[in-house]
């Protein structure tokens, strides 16, 4: 298995997903690609900015263009509750829907339906939840998350997954690996049997907790299935660091190196330069968008608290390397003022200097690795990181 | 008094305000003109977006400057409590501080010391007050508001008034008008006294509630004082528009003409319009940001309530006679979707859209004063309007 491996192409009739790899990085695994689908492309490593419920809380298109995001993630079961898959359908799909002409991602649902909702009840068939919103009752299959997904007309789907937490006994983890196993043949029969209604690439997901001999398998199996892509799932949730790096390094070591490869929820950016290391090409966290918008942000010398007393009459910028709008106009003393007061143009900001960071962080990551030096660029970042207003 | 007197210029060696009558409409008393400051111009007949703590909330300087927006006003009394003027001294003053390279103008912090905070006492010295903040006690007298609106910094101060409502005896008025006056006067010297640290313009404000006698003693009372432009305060505070129309023409009448005149708080489309044509140059209100916030806006056809359950798949702008970028980018079911969620972006995109408006229409009142045309552009501003989701 692995690199030699033949693996299933796109359905026929539809080229959904072209994914070129560009360099690999000579001294580690890094990768810088290119994906494209009928809709756009995306370079690789990629960060893909959260934009939960159809928008990436505070910024505008626009500013995701100026931030340099290239593709955007959504909730699918954010927005099957609200405003529910036939309104964005009607819209033109989920990109149409938010005026976004990059590159979109779903997920499956899954992880919120573990993580958000009441009385979670698994079985073979599916999962029952009540709504985080007005608790009412809701069914999804494997099946379901395709056929919402299809409507959302995201460039990438996700199949439904059951999403762990650490720790985990074996026993679990491998009964728990042989359901997402069985869930993603389901979720790829219902994907090319469905009429989907505009070009979609399916992801699989490789779960197995920290267990390497259930990674192995649970990648096999995936591969086995055939998708346009693979996401390595149920990592960043508690477990030691290099367990997480371990698991990173068991998983693509088993991946076929010519589709993508998706790490979901990584993370930090020392995170995610350790796993482009390893390999890694998508990754995506609600971090950078949800601390900024509580005053947390992420800059070239490490995090830095807005609303610290320290910032009261600091008339210098968030970064001083960074030169998106806000570090260009704002000081942190108007920054702090802005939190301190409540305004929504604090959260935009910081937002906007958040989402840039990351965005220049992989298009850094992507040079380095065009120019074989990867590991030098790395050590060097982490290294900057380390300076701010404390740990990350 | 009135157009023929003779009005103090601006204090020696302070050029601080230029106002350059472009235009008076043939027709009515319209004028068209251009305020000229040591930091830039706004082209009359002005409305001022309100930026309450150095912010149009949700949007940014370039928002603004996008949206036409060419003169912001801020509160006194918030940004002397937070984050206090020696702050925004520090930063370079107010628009500085928020990264505006358009005009500011500052209120003396009476309406909200009247409005907002427990326990006012008014003496003649001045008013004691408790922050909405903290409870903290505090006093203002009118020398306190010249001196902390120089440390912010505006191109134009405004005095300290006594705000009063409606109805108002007669006497009472009488009362609350002398102390105006008195306040004004002190306004006056404290800031040719004061060692402003930026050149700054101040206006008077013109009170008397609903009676003539009172507006037009106060009118020549200010003008005797020798303001660099006057305003007139205490209307649309209950009283029937007619009175609040009448009280406009009587102020204006006795108004220097070569000075601006600046009608405080107003407010609706229908309501400006109507001013402009009764000689008021520059407006202010918070109602198109407060309102777009909370999901209803202005259009040229009237007020669009974002949330109605009709616009849930509408797939058209909110405006179809609007160029901005909420307009040209985004559907009402989208807008929709947004304030259902409580996304930031909804306050956001519908903010951008109602100061766009507001500053078209100035702009439309502008050109049809030039072309001598204003009380027909008036005429079917006002039929347009009647349209839209119902009153406005």
């Amino acid at each position: 298995m692995g690199e030699s491996k033949s693996v299933p192409t796109a359905p026929p009739g539809r080229p959904n997903l072209d994914f070129k790899i560009e360099h690999t990085d000579r001294a580690s695994g890094a990768r810088a690609g290119v994906l494209t689908t009928p809709r756009g492309t995306a370079r690789t490593p990629a960060f893909m900015t959260v934009g939960t419920q159809a928008t990436v809380k505070s910024l505008s298109p626009r500013d995701l263009r100026e931030a340099g995001v290239e593709i955007v993630l959504s909730n699918t079961y954010h927005l099957y509750l609200r405003p529910g898959a036939d309104t964005v359908e009607r819209a033109g799909g989920l990109a149409r829907f938010m005026g976004w002409d990059g590159l979109t991602l779903t997920d499956s649902g899954g992880f919120q339906i573990f993580s958000m909702t009441d009385l979670t009840k698994i079985k073979r068939e599916g999962v029952t939840f009540k709504s985080h919103l007005d608790g009412s009752e809701h069914f999804l299959s494997p099946e379901d998350a395709v056929r919402i997904q299809a409507k959302l007309g995201a460039d990438i789907a996700m199949v439904l997954d059951e999403c762990t937490g650490y720790p985990l006994s074996f026993d679990k983890a491998r009964q728990s690996t042989d359901l997402t196993i069985d869930w993603a043949r389901r979720s790829r029969e219902e994907f090319l049997r469905s009429d989907t209604p505009r070009p979609q690439a399916q992801f699989g997901i490789i779960q197995g907790s920290t267990y390497e001999a259930l990674r192995r398998r649970c990648t096999e199996a995936l591969i086995d299935i055939g998708f346009e892509g693979y996401a390595i799932g149920g990592l960043s949730v508690g477990e030691p660091k290099s367990a997480m790096f371990e698991m990173v390094e068991v998983s693509t070591s088993g991946m076929p190196p010519e589709r993508p490869r998706y790490l979901m929820g990584v993370g930090f950016p020392q995170d995610i330069v350790e796993c482009v290391e390893r390999g890694v090409d998508m990754f995506d966290c609600v971090m950078p968008t949800r601390n900024a918008r509580n005053g947390t942000v992420f800059t070239s010398r490490g995090k830095v608290v807005v609303k610290n007393a320290a910032y009261a009459d600091d008339l210098t910028p968030l970064d001083p390397e960074c030169s998106c709008y806000t570090c260009a106009n704002f000081t942190k003393a108007y920054l702090r003022h802005l939190f301190q007061a409540g305004e929504m143009l604090g959260p935009r900001l910081a937002t906007l200097h958040s989402v840039t960071y990351f965005e220049s962080l992989m298009r850094e990551a992507r040079k380095a690795i065009l120019e074989d030096r990867f590991p030098d660029w790395k050590r060097s970042v982490l290294e900057r990181l380390k300076s701010g207003d404390g740990e990350t």
